[in-house]
């Protein structure tokens, strides 16, 4: 049985719209990619394990999902300072990025 | 200054993907929908504030992120089960649902 989450502390996430600005390979990890998001006030860095299901071409200039004030980790040496959402169907299987399914403005919060 | 959240504290929610498979008014608000939504193994009866953004044509089979585990909550007499993520531009602005990218099985876990 899982536990219920209150509504106060759903509120206390701050999770937005972002866009990919620019996408890197990590310099010392294979699966990783380090990525620079807009997120409406501010670039953040973005450390993500999504190499294996997206190209960097395909990811430039995309809108995501970006959970903003998850305590922030290192990665491999590099701080990530947010985290893309997204779904996964299996465990380890299939990786797909959530988006709004319109478009609107980088920064907007998810409610 | 917003608080940081703990990994393990964002492990404890229940994100999904969903696909909402009927709409309807809600009988006591002008505001409200009432949809059913599977969500993998169940359908969630969700009420939710989305009438003035969305047509129940338009909905009707989209694919949705549902916040599972969110306590559940009487809205004007309906027990909304979940709440559909969305992006909100601006206060009372625009609002715009969120998807997974591209096609993935309902159930799929957010992370």
């Amino acid at each position: 049985m899982i536990e219920t989450i209150k509504f106060e502390d759903w509120k206390k996430l701050d999770i937005r719209v972002g866009q990919i600005k620019e996408v890197k390979d990590h310099p010392n990890a294979d699966k990783l990619l380090v990525m620079k998001v807009d997120i409406g006030n501010e670039i953040r860095t973005v450390v993500a394990g999504i190499k294996k299901y997206y190209s960097k071409e395909e990811l430039v200039g995309k809108k995501v999902i970006v959970f903003a004030n998850l305590e922030q980790k290192e990665l491999r040496g590099i701080k990530s300072e947010g985290m893309i959402l997204a779904a996964e169907q299996g465990d380890g299987g299939k990786v797909i990025l959530l988006k709004p399914e319109k478009d609107i403005e980088n920064g907007s919060v998810i409610r």
